[in-house]
């Protein structure tokens, strides 16, 4: 039987710690790394960047948008640089926030969560504009996969607001329906210690915002993009977290990867030792 | 000065009627078609359409999940059916329901709507769950190349009224808070008869669910995709909406290319027909 992918993220948490290194192959970063803002240039970055990450945290997140930005080469590269994160045993999640219908959307479900696919990750982003129960086809595919889903729940730019805090007729917040819906999908599909359909939260928001606790997110991983580069102090991971700090991914991406390349290495275990000190 | 991608799209719909063509390249239309579940399949289905919609209406919409779902080398299939279309002077509409913030999106808009991109389209499908604003990186690429970008706002799957008629702070729903974003957008952007940023409304959906009336739309194009196999008949398009049927671009996908290679033609022939006849 497939292992969930919600055991296998506990378990890379415990032995890598809960540091989430992103992969943003930026034209401005390649430019500062000294690379060309071509596929090859990505391809190269995303390499250094798995290189650098590999026996030191356990988990990358590639952004998808900077290898679709060089067309089907850059996603040749993204192919080269997800195969050589499998190799080094990093769990790697796809930032694509993808979302549709029907076929459409368990096409996508193929692409990034197919075991052999090109493009296959642990784990990848999604979007609920049109409900939870139209990503069906993802989540469906990611439980017979042992693959991971992060659906995006609440967010940090203030353009955001508007639509997530508006409620629903159920007396929930957009936001807080999404984590609903997500501990209802988990609570229906599993019983390991997290499970293996989490939410994304900006980690620079208010939860009371958004009709959001600590507690909502009991049982459910939580990918917190923003630390560092965004505002977020990696410091204040327990009290923008409380009780759910210890499921949470702390990802960071500029901050870390503006270290350049001869410096990557130290950066991220900086940023490791920091998460692993504010959470000891 | 590069023309508003509305300027282009009335002129479209003037010269070649309401109508787009969805290319789902769905394995099981390859199927159907005797073309292999591949790249390559996905490749020939594309070129196929392509071939069959020019000279007899103007629109085309490649579902994108179907490409993705081949990793890189889908991606250079579509590639191909882009340049096709674009060489059949066919206005591409890329169904990816793309959204982010920050670079990230900008790098969306890159990709899809910059001029001499591998993967350049005249429109892109968006989504806004951190709000339009969210989206600006794509919608001013947009605006400086004379490209357009349909917004997701009320679509027609049962799960999505939930997250969609939630009411918003400003008393809005959030489908309507959308139209009234992109009418707010078109109205700051130009001054043609349609607006160069548009929505994605299901056909099968009641507007006044969702606190919307064909007026809601006015000056704004309106993708509107659930024609045929999602159950709504192009005859009903007046009375689906109203004021806006003729700002509408009637999509359909599997009820067309279900006739097959050799029955393609007719087909969109029949459809362009239905479609012209009911707003006659």
């Amino acid at each position: 039987m497939t292992e969930a992918f919600g055991a296998l993220l506990v378990r890379t948490l415990v032995s890598g710690g809960q540091l989430c290194v992103g992969i943003d192959a930026h034209a401005g970063l390649l430019d500062a790394w000294g690379l060309p803002d071509s596929a090859a240039g990505a391809r190269d970055f995303g390499l250094r960047v798995v290189e650098a990450t590999a026996g030191r945290v356990g988990i990358v997140k590639p952004q998808v948008a900077f290898y679709e930005r060089h067309g089907s080469a850059g996603y040749a590269a993204l192919e080269d640089v997800l195969a050589a994160a499998r190799d080094a045993h990093l769990l790697v999640i796809a930032d694509v926030k993808r979302g549709d219908l029907g076929s459409s959307v368990e096409a996508y479900g193929e692409a990034w969560l197919t075991p052999g696919s090109p493009l296959e990750v642990d784990a990848m982003t999604a979007v609920a504009y049109q409900g939870l129960g139209s990503l069906d086809g993802v989540l469906e595919r990611a439980r017979a996969s042992g693959k991971g889903v992060f659906v995006l729940a609440a967010t940090s730019n203030p353009e955001a607001l508007a639509t997530q805090t508006a409620i629903r007729a159920d007396g929930l917040s957009v936001a807080a329906g999404v984590v609903a819906d997500v501990a209802e999908w988990n609570a229906a599909s599993e019983a390991g210690a997290l499970g293996s359909v989490g939410v994304v939260v900006g980690a620079t928001i208010a939860l009371a915002d958004f009709g959001l606790s600590d507690t909502s997110f009991t049982g459910m991983p939580v990918l917190a993009p923003g630390f560092g580069h965004q505002g977020a102090r990696i410091e204040q991971l327990p009290e923008l977290f409380g009780a759910a700090a210890q499921n949470v991914l702390v990802s960071a991406s500029r901050s870390i990867l503006s270290a350049g390349p001869s410096g990557l290495g130290a950066a991220i275990e900086n940023a490791a030792a920091e998460v692993a000190a504010c959470l000891a």
